[in-house]
């Protein structure tokens, strides 16, 4: 398997696990959001408690460049660390979710190309 | 075109051209998330204004049961009208931005199967 095929694998299967933890009810769905041509991957929620609106994302990661970045995380869960443990190298995941100041003290990765960030 | 083909062309359509409206800039990203697999289609806002963090969806559409379903709309545009412009009958269209009880009195539709709303 190439690295970029392991990337998208590791992105799906982290997310899938993820949409477990939380079940869906009549009126709020977890729904999973696949780019697989675009390589943007969600995690949302989305429905209706009662007379409140559902609608966030709780999970997202892009991959360009071959560097999976994390653009969002609502959940208590350290995933950086959980692609880590997948095989996926510190320096190929980018927090994107920190401005880009601080990711060169994250531990994790910087972007490696001119494209946006 | 069957009627799912033509939906799904329309929802990418109207979102490709929204995501036109608003110029990316070195640090904020217009990003289109299609996936066609699961049908959820989103356009969003990533990125960052120097510390402040971008991160919403400006649009976002679903279909299921043969129906159009508005999850989130953040423009002044009545993207339903626009749906409604390009073929897809106002009975196809759910706005399930309001909340269920509301659906009936919008003008549009109402979602045609017990699945999750």
């Amino acid at each position: 398997m190439d690295k970029l095929t392991h990337y998208r694998a590791c992105v799906q299967k982290l997310l899938t696990e993820h949409s477990h933890f939380k079940n869906a009810t009549d009126d709020v769905e977890t729904l999973l959001c696949f780019d697989t041509e675009r390589d943007h991957y969600q995690l949302m929620r989305v429905g209706w408690q009662r007379l409140h609106r559902v609608y966030h994302t709780v999970l997202h990661f892009d991959i360009r460049d071959a560097q999976v970045w994390l653009q969002q995380n609502t959940t208590d869960s350290d995933v950086g660390q959980e692609l880590v443990e997948m095989g996926i190298p510190k320096e190929d995941i980018v927090l994107g979710l920190h401005p880009p100041y601080k990711r060169p003290y994250t531990g994790y990765g910087v972007k490696v190309s001119s494209e946006l960030c």
